[in-house]
């Protein structure tokens, strides 16, 4: 396709959506639910053909010589469908927020003034490899009513396609606009350039991806994103802590998974505690063969006890550092105030712990400490649209201002206000 | 100042003001409120002093041969000072929402999972003449716990430093840090490119002003901007509606006030009642000199009865026009649909009012009409924060993103997650 050929599909899909996203701010609850659950159906009738259009980017991934677990991510799987399928239908069994109306009051004019709950527009969606992310975009995007167009990555173009024709086909089935839900047909990078700077039809654009793409997409788009940057996670242990739930939590943390963005990448121990608890939470971490990375003090209590440990020395940027591998930064601080002092200069303001038994210190950590999720006594594995109850997720933000932390249904509506009167009128 | 100082300035003025955002955040309730009522206090004490200040702005302002409204603009009388000192000692009895932890809900996992309303942090605001804007933004920004930077006109540049030096005086009595409100020193233009470009110290930026300078900002920013834009508002007169109230409220949105952003711009006219209710809001318009810029059908009716009416022939421009002016645009349309396609497609999404009896139709309109603020039988004049009940307004957002409308203290909040636990981890 050409520069002008893919210039001219954007303005045709931007068109499109927003014709289309009026027609979904309109449309009934049972109508959105409707083609939720007919997707479900149509995934789950049609994992046989689906395996075969998935196959084709399978062999186009090995034959370039990507690695096995990249391939994998590529996989649609009979599970990964079922997944999915269950994912509508939980969906459609949600209750609807479009069209909620908060706080109505009658205010001294006589006039009743509250705030209507109903749906951005059109959101522009850019991800990479995982083509099951088609169907989680899409279903969010007619729950809450919406138009979206899908940019999915290159290397799992045809089974987006596939996936994409079951969507219009629920769409069609519930009596809604086929073009609610349009996936780029191109993967020209050029695509992604148009989708960004097409004000007059996209309101918001989501990228998931690496942190690279996702500042490179911030700089260029000329429409608000929400920005998923990255995880470097910190858990605080206090000085009165239970040290067994510290050592199971820290652990979880870490090492749970090492890929996701809450994991924890960084260990803050209060001195008072260090004696106590640094030597049995390195023993986890020597055991699962995960590299420690420690402050001067924290290496020196390390290296010197009855069984020491090796460890490596943390250079300054490792307290930036976002591993997503069996990599720790460990360091000792004075207490609550030099934690959060760290947390909230080196930390992204992403999800942070404290591990403690001070009803204060878990007060001052909450109000403090500048993060999209702030924990008491909880694994920061927990930063999660699922778990906390948002029944889906569409990203998680970095950002302050609209959405912040895990997004969900909520997170792709605004709030309109709403006056109520009987001929009132402004003295 | 060279460009190189305004550089170091503003980068101070950031530096700053990051530091204090911090102190402020975690500020108690009764210091912010403390700050508040000590500033009314002190605007009451130094009226006269402050009049001396003024006088220089307003010379200057003659001098250079401004209009006399617009030096109006800048004039701060008692009785503005007394409007400023009141609207401190509202905000401070008003309820604080920082801290607020709504949704705590448990989840299957053991950890209880809510949102923390927590301030932005700091936000830039650029401003032009009035003065009394200055203790507005201060005022909101003291109860909201946030810290600002505040960039007024230049025509205002010695009543806004007077201004500034009292709310200093009353951080300090309160024991919050005097950089908390900080006002930009120079009138140098390039603060602005400055101000808009700092993310790594402010988090939103601002603007009142002309659509030309919001457009600029926003175009130029490297953090978001809360927009206002022109406000195009629309009156729909449907075909069931009270004549006798539709003349009272289409008048007011119309003429109480010419030039504030909520004023109705354009009037819409069901075919059903336009030769009842058309001639009787001419006549209205007539006796206080309004111009009507008229539609086909509807200057043929207005021109044909038995008292004609001179009217104009409205242009397509006309029904994008935010005139702000003694002048409107009249069209009549087949209904309820041809009204919202017309207002969702002319319109700036800034505020619309639908005037019928009909129920089913002002539902319609309320989940339909994609604008910031949606009425039915009031009158457009009423977009506003005070008479929204928010209690004072930093600006109006015509953006869907974060804050809509009327934007109050919650508009320069963001909600933080929170979650408790008792040492659950994830599995």
């Amino acid at each position: 396709m050409n520069a002008l050929n893919v210039a001219e599909t954007m303005q045709l899909l931007g068109v499109q959506a927003r014709q289309a996203s009026s027609a979904m701010a309109r449309a009934s609850t049972a109508a959105r639910n409707q083609a939720l659950r007919e997707l479900a159906r149509l995934l789950r009738a049609h994992t046989d053909p689906l395996q075969i259009d998935n196959a084709r980017d399978l062999e186009r991934a090995r034959a370039a010589g990507l690695a096995e677990p990249m391939v994998d991510r590529l996989k649609l799987t009979p599970k990964v469908l079922e997944t999915c399928a269950q994912g509508c239908e939980q969906l459609a069994a949600m209750p609807d927020i479009i069209g909620d109306i908060v706080g109505l009051k009658q205010q001294p004019s006589g006039i009743r003034v509250g705030q209507m709950r109903v749906p951005i527009g059109v959101f522009g969606m850019i991800y990479e490899s995982r083509p099951n992310v088609t169907i989680e975009a899409a279903s969010l995007s007619i729950k809450s009513g919406n138009a979206c167009i899908l940019r999915g990555g290159s290397e799992a173009i045809d089974s987006n396609k596939a996936l994409a024709a079951l969507v219009r086909q629920a769409l069609a089935a519930a009596g809604l606009p086929q073009e609610a839900v349009q996936l780029v047909p191109t993967t020209d990078r050029a695509a992604v350039g148009q989708l960004i700077t097409m004000p007059q039809y996209v309101d918001v654009i989501i990228p998931r991806g690496g942190k690279g793409l996702i500042e490179r997409i911030s700089a260029e788009a000329k429409v608000p994103v929400i920005k998923h940057l990255d995880g470097n996670c910190h858990t605080y242990v206090d000085d009165s802590c239970d040290l067994d739930l510290a050592v199971k939590v820290v652990d979880n943390a870490k090492t749970q998974k090492y890929s996701p963005c809450n994991a924890t990448e960084s260990l803050l121990v209060a001195r008072g505690v260090a004696q106590a608890f640094l030597p049995r939470i390195a023993a986890v971490f020597a055991s699962k063969g995960v590299e420690m990375r420690c402050d001067a003090e924290s290496a020196a209590l390390l290296r010197s006890g009855a069984t020491p440990f090796s460890v490596s020395d943390a250079q300054e940027s490792d307290w930036y550092e976002e591993y997503l591998a069996p990599v720790i930064s460990i360091k000792m601080v004075a207490g609550l105030d030099e934690a959060m002092e760290h947390i909230n200069r080196y930390g992204s303001h992403h999800t942070d712990a404290i591990l403690t038994r001070d009803h204060v210190h878990a007060q001052r950590f909450l109000r403090e400490v500048d993060s999209a999720s702030v924990m008491v006594n909880a694994s920061t594995r927990f930063a999660d649209g699922f778990e906390y109850g948002l029944g889906a997720e569409i990203g998680i933000s970095t950002d302050k201002f609209h959405a912040r932390g895990p997004v969900g249904i909520e997170g792709l509506t605004s709030l309109k206000w709403v006056v109520l009167g009987e001929g009132e009128i402004r003295s």
